[in-house]
């Protein structure tokens, strides 16, 4: 293996469970490190079982990085995560070459093992049951609440009152704001009659779930995909992103190209007249970070593989009227995608 | 003014009082513009008033700013907050010269106008009346909690359920919990008589407050300076500790070096036999970052100016029994330190 090292704090936690905001992780030929500052060695000792732990100066780790890399000829390092201004002191009449890979972490990450699929399904059930407990919430107490408000207890749905922590900061958009794709909370007040989106997800052992509902506001309100607007025309584009979804989902399977499961989505719209209210790609990886690879887009040709595991989002965003996206993760097999 | 180019989103809400994570501002000879893509375009229209908003590809954002300097011969990029990849992207067969300035957009950021000195001192209060809130949840309910139901109650109550964000995610360590200057909440319970560690702030109109108090659990539990420890052992760490944040305020003022008043509250410390407990720096400057510039410590021999506010915060750190840490905000004038 190439000597590697990692600095991004879920690629820290991917290769050795304990992650800080000042550490680097370092593979050697023989040997591991986990270098960081006072602040953190303690708990970092407690935690870290394959690497050694050492503690360097807080404002300048790279001085013991660059003592331990005496006598080592190349070093993989992932240039989309360095800093330009770090990467130069790293280098700085450094005899091992730097090998430059963008994404290499994340690359490393792409496909799940059995244990992280695992997880990833008990993140996407927590976050099932937190959509319908906020599901709930609503439908005793919504009404009149702001955006603001309802914000605020979408995240502390989401985090299971503190037992669970947030993928991402929940969108919980009403109306007009749901065509903002990520819209922040306002003042807009929730009413009978509304269409509320919600985008949201728990983080359960480090690992994200995410989905998105788009849902009619009445005393039945629920996050079902089976949702029946009083509006004819946003029942219509409901339809729509329902079946432009669907079409993505049974699109991909192991082998399929990460782009032809975006056209799978992008053509039910664009047939139904809409293609330009589909602002965005049609998903992307989940696992440690919210957003990782496959990216599920226009132009990314590269086959997908088994227990890969990523977002089917198709949306329709009017302006200044509303918009409705309906988001699950899949993971991939050979004979289809699974909904987490 | 040379050209210059933002990307970190709190440095995008200093230039224009809006940011998403995917953006970039432009500030060049005549005009100024904001490149972001579909998502964010519609919310960056309404608020952004300094900057023309321009649709960039999601993916390619860089394409459009790679048009616009077209005729541009140099522009200022932040080298510490550009990933190498990035900056690759963007210099590639460019014709504009990229003068690389580490820290660019904090250096601009150090000295605080009256306006955010304002925004910070509301900050600051409104964090003080959060720690008083905590307080009392502490004094009724908190004994036989958990770390982590208090640092999730914590939360709540520093977001003033949804009025206000989080500067950070609280600290919130009991006993030899409190050794680890950033702790993780953990499964320990609260009981009387435990030494308490509290390391939080609001955010405030995007700005942030931050302070620390380390207090004595009992039936009159309070965040007062003046705490009273059953243990001789812990009040005498606890009066050093204070006695050393004093000598370090009282250091504080314009045109006094930022090692100066690391020093003042280490002598304190050293002289007391603890200085190789107290193993961070004595404080950070803060504002629209949790961290951001001066930086109060041992090497930092930069002078200090009027309207530099930055936290004072020493401590020291017992592995395995406790630790105290007392932090404030102060603002710099030519007479001293006021505490925000």
């Amino acid at each position: 293996m190439t000597p590697y090292i990692i600095k991004n704090e879920n690629a820290l936690f991917y290769e050795c469970g304990y992650s800080c905001d000042n550490g680097y992780f370092l593979r050697l030929k023989k040997e591991a490190f986990f270098i960081t500052d006072s602040r953190y060695t303690v708990e970092a000792k407690e935690v870290i079982k394959n690497a050694t732990v050492l503690q360097g100066d807080r404002r300048d780790l790279l001085k013991t990085v660059r003592k331990l890399l005496k006598g080592t000829k190349s070093l993989t390092i992932n240039s989309s995560e360095w800093s330009l201004e770090e990467y130069k002191r790293l280098n700085k009449k450094l005899s091992t070459k730097l090998i430059e890979k963008p994404n290499f972490s994340q690359i490393k990450r792409e496909i799940k093992s059995e244990k992280e699929v695992k997880i990833l399904k008990k993140a996407s059930k927590l976050g099932a049951q937190a959509f319908d407990e906020f599901a709930k919430f609503i439908q005793e107490e919504g009404i009149g609440k702001t955006e603001r408000e309802l914000h605020f207890k979408a995240e502390n749905i989401f985090k299971s009152h503190g037992k669970l922590g947030l993928s991402f900061s929940p969108i919980v958009a009403i109306n007009e704001n749901a065509a903002k794709p990520h819209a922040l909370p306002s003042k807009k007040i929730l009413k009978k009659g509304d269409l509320l989106l919600l985008d949201a997800g728990v983080l359960y052992k480090r690992y994200c779930s995410d989905r998105t509902r788009t849902a009619y506001v009445d005393e039945n309100f629920n996050f079902s995909k089976k949702q029946k607007f009083k509006n004819k025309f946003q029942q219509k584009i409901y339809d729509i992103v329902l079946k432009s979804q669907e079409a993505g989902i049974k699109k991909a399977k192991a082998g399929v190209r990460a782009n032809e499961v975006d056209k799978a989505c992008r053509e039910v719209i664009e047939k139904a007249g809409y293609g330009k209210y589909f602002i965005h790609s049609a998903g992307h990886g989940v696992g440690i970070d919210i957003h990782e690879l496959p990216v599920i887009n226009t132009k990314n040709k590269k086959r997908l593989e088994a227990n890969s595991v990523f977002s089917v989002e198709p949306g329709i965003y009017l302006p200044g009227e509303f918009g409705v996206r309906i988001e699950d993760v899949v993971r991939l097999t050979d004979r289809g995608a699974e909904i987490l």
